[in-house]
């Protein structure tokens, strides 16, 4: 059977719809979810858990019929795989860290605590059709940086913060980052992930330079460790919040095939400038609301990137509170079915 | 006297350094603002007392003789005025607004109210030599509804859901917040203010859409309305967040003097492509940092800007654990007495 998805990433220009999937699809909005969630007992026990995880991975695309399913972990796997203290209680909770010096360097320790992340994988590739494709993740290094060096909120203050004073020793932490990033995305692509993202949700408001060290930088260089070991491999990159500068620079400089973009990005300029396969863009607010504003967005968005190789999205993860009724319509919407 | 600032603000292009304010520059990291802050009990305490201050806003330019003194007030004077209920209680809390219908609409009650303001102003301005200019101030329309609306953190999810859901009655929050902010900058005109800057603080990751309708339709009723009553008033604009492509429809349509930049600006874009005078952007996070950091900072602004009409200043508020040696070897830096 044909996968459209993976079809639209490498290029190709399918005459009919764009595949269609959303960003935090195995998520909170869906009972089915809730109900494995509460069995699972805590969101760390559900991301360790090999077949719940693949379980949530599939419950939207069995609702939905989506083209893709997004393997159901977190991009603070990294930082617990690399020894840091993460505990989640309406959200992430992390340790400030001060230096790289305590994080574990060596990816043979690494691999048994991810190992349930590659598990959930293999299962959940079983699980699906050969038209739908699997999607592995994770954090890119600056995003985890922010998380790590005191939390993601208030602009990454103290990531910056850090970069500024102590440039040397905020290299070393991106350094490591990518190296077990990079790792990480190799070892789900070699567990059955047929495409990767890397999500750079922190990398908004950042000042030119500080993006183009930290973002674009690292960016390239995950893609060129992934490549080298897997020539082929897919990989889409958001840049989450980046400025159109930056978007063009991420996309004609890091080699990923495809760029997820925010609702922020004008998606007719984005056709035109930006070279690289889209993902995107609907504002996950506009699906909470529904109606007009819902129906509006998704022909603005299937207008601007009509006969281009486009991957419909939400441009950021879909919220707890959206309707499910929602979700049904946008599906009749970007298929054209409604 | 010759006034820089507004020499700058005009057009000029002063052969010497750049004038030099700071966003936030009475405030928190000041021990005599401290001082006052405490004598006068609560933060709307302290607005409400034109005495005191008038005397915050000429603190700064007292210990580091900055060109522009801002009137120390808050965009939430506004709201207040409405008649809705503020409490300060680190940072604002506001009830959620529903609906415009339980607002104020008639401008002679909103004056008391904000009468406070004025007041304050006119003691600042005879507090002032006439080589330093005086700012007033308000919060966009946008920014002020996605205050009423519950809340400025996290996306101003609430009022783009009521702008979704309801756009009829949200444009009805923003064309009265629009009159009420214009009519508060004409009366801070009056008052003594040489000029206004309108902060649009949550203008960012805005759908094009949206930004189009709610940063910059209303930015340039604002300016068109102080403009019918005072032809000469000299407006800045800051719409925080903005894209490059927002920044340009801003700068290009709303008749605004002056656009303040946020970190995130390529200055040297800015300097060829936005054909109004430039004020920023340093990133507060380098200030706080010194050092290497500050000292480059400053060097790639200044030269982005050479011989363009610019206003120095930071891309965002000062940071309370800014340390004192840090602006004082900032104002050396920008007038080359280092």
């Amino acid at each position: 059977m044909k996968c459209l998805f993976l079809d639209v990433i490498n290029g190709g220009r399918p005459p009919g719809p764009p595949p269609l999937w959303m960003m935090r699809q195995a998520g909170r909005y869906l009972p089915e979810y809730r109900e494995v969630r509460a069995k699972a007992g805590s969101f760390l026990g559900l991301c360790g858990n090999p077949e719940l995880a693949a379980e949530v991975t599939l419950q939207p695309i069995r609702r939905f019929g989506f083209d893709a399913a997004i393997i159901f972990s977190d991009i603070l796997t990294i930082p617990i795989a690399l020894g840091h203290t993460v505990v989640f209680d309406e959200g992430p909770k992390l340790a400030p860290l001060a230096s790289v010096a305590g994080l574990e360097r060596d990816p043979e320790k690494w691999r048994p605590i991810l190992a349930p992340v590659y598990e959930a994988l293999r299962i959940a590739r079983e699980g699906l059709d050969d038209d739908k494709a699997l999607l592995g993740f994770a954090g890119a290094p600056w995003t985890l940086a922010v998380y790590l060096a005191g939390g993601g909120n208030d602009e990454q203050k103290a990531a910056r913060l850090w970069a500024y004073r102590d440039p040397a020793g905020f290299q070393q932490l991106i350094a490591l980052l990518t190296e077990a990033v990079a790792q990480h995305l190799i070892w789900q692509l070699d567990a059955g992930a047929d495409a990767v993202q890397l999500f750079d949700s922190w990398a908004g408001g950042l000042p030119p330079e500080l993006f183009a060290r930290y973002v674009v930088k690292p960016g390239a260089a995950i893609v060129e460790k992934i490549r080298r070991v897997k020539p082929d491999a897919k990989i889409i990159g958001f840049p989450r919040g980046a400025t159109m500068a930056g978007l063009e620079s991420y996309a004609g400089t890091t080699g990923v095939d495809a760029l997820s973009l925010d609702p922020s990005t004008d998606m007719t300029w984005a056709v035109q400038k930006l070279g690289v396969v889209l993902q995107g863009n609907l504002d996950p607010l506009a699906l909470v609301a529904g109606g007009e504003a819902l129906r509006t967005a998704v022909a603005e968005i299937l207008s601007a990137t009509q006969g281009k190789p486009f991957v419909f999205n939400l441009g950021h993860g879909i919220l707890p509170p959206t309707p499910i009724e929602h979700v049904h319509e946008l599906v009749k919407l970007v298929r054209g079915t409604v």
